[in-house]
């Protein structure tokens, strides 16, 4: 049996990556193996693309094009990354996966959910999450939080790679808010593999909002995996 | 009424790129307007993936990975090239288009024509073209041609964008039979779209091939919009 594939979603400035380490240390030091990945990223391919969707103006790629490349990204992360971690008994965390592309480009964006679902069905099939947490900030908490990283990142001496995300949260308020407020409809459509946690409060206090939601699925795992392993001994 | 879009198919080496320049010449003196392209590229963006596409290892994507590239070229095209030239009535020209995809990585590839179907239907839909000209050397004549090609580009002050392109001719003697028979399968499933021409003998017998297949298309276009054209006024 695979280990579980657990992906995190949420608007800009929600404090995906923060949760996605502190689980992946918490998991660390319950004793199973994890690896972290993102998206669009998370092969020397999909970083290639990466870049390409993040660099020039905002608007440059047609939403179609955009969501092939995204697509195209998430292929090869399943393929080299994502699926042989699972087989090896990797449990998968990845930063942002097909929830995404469905809230941003899908429902708030131009493209439609039918476009964005036909490429999902194509191309992930059944190698999807087992498990998704949606981050949420409600909507001026989100807009305020996303606003402050912007604010820093001006001020400091900006990572290349922290800028390009940047391009990402320019769109504004309105669009902030049609993006949760998808994410929010998603999890609605899909309750047993989607569960919303307020992000509000401490990194800490919401770290263990998350280990709450996912040890319940590790738990089963790790039952299930020991209790293979002694049949096959 | 939209102007006509036709595209050329075949092997590597068969001469699509001097069969799309003389018809365009042609078509020039003929008093058409007329826009040639070419797949990967034909827009900004569509450069960008060419480059990514062609540079590396053979065999560096995924070939769903590779697919979606593909189309996300033809996508950005289709919205930036093809549809706004036929709307502003020139006749589109493109040197490579949806049947490569289904040829290489479809038919003879490892993909499967189902996927590569899928994706035509997402992002090419009622957009594809009027006419496809393939055309053929034959099994030998096409392998002998395109040795000598690459035998050239080797001995010559190399061209970056002629080397990067004889990475898809590195394949050898199997895929390039087999591409040769997919698209003559893809040519008996459509004959109404798809014209196959010997691409044997001189590049102007070849040329005057191309024009009897291709004009009739034209003039029919040509005499609906004149009487368009006399109805408005």
């Amino acid at each position: 049996m695979r280990a579980p594939f657990i992906t995190f979603e949420g608007g800009d400035g929600v404090g995906k990556s923060t949760q996605v380490k502190a689980l992946a240390s918490h998991l660390q030091e319950y004793g199973v193996p994890v690896l972290t990945t993102r998206e669009p990223g998370g092969s020397p391919a999909g970083d290639k693309l990466r870049t390409l969707l993040v660099t020039g103006d905002v608007g440059a790629w047609t939403p179609r094009a955009e969501a092939l490349l995204m697509y195209a990204a998430r292929s090869e992360n399943l393929t080299h990354t994502i699926n042989p971690a699972r087989a090896r008994g990797e449990i998968v965390l990845c930063d942002r996966f097909a929830d995404s592309t469905m809230a941003y480009q899908g429902v708030a964006g131009a493209l439609g959910p039918e476009f964005v679902s036909s490429l999902y069905d194509l191309i992930v099939g059944d190698d999807g999450p087992d498990l998704t947490i949606v981050l949420d900030l409600g909507e001026a908490g989100a807009l305020e939080r996303a606003k402050q990283r912007n604010a820093k990142k001006r001020d400091a001496t900006l990572q290349k790679e922290e800028r390009l995300e940047g391009r990402f949260e320019e769109k504004g308020l309105a669009y902030q808010k049609a993006v949760r407020a998808a994410f929010l409809q998603l999890a609605d459509e899909e309750p047993a593999r989607i569960c919303v946690i307020d992000a509000s409060g401490s990194a800490a206090v919401v770290a263990e909002r998350v280990r709450m939601a996912v040890m319940p699925l590790i738990e089963i795992w790790t039952a299930q995996t020991n209790s293979g392993d002694s049949q096959d001994g």
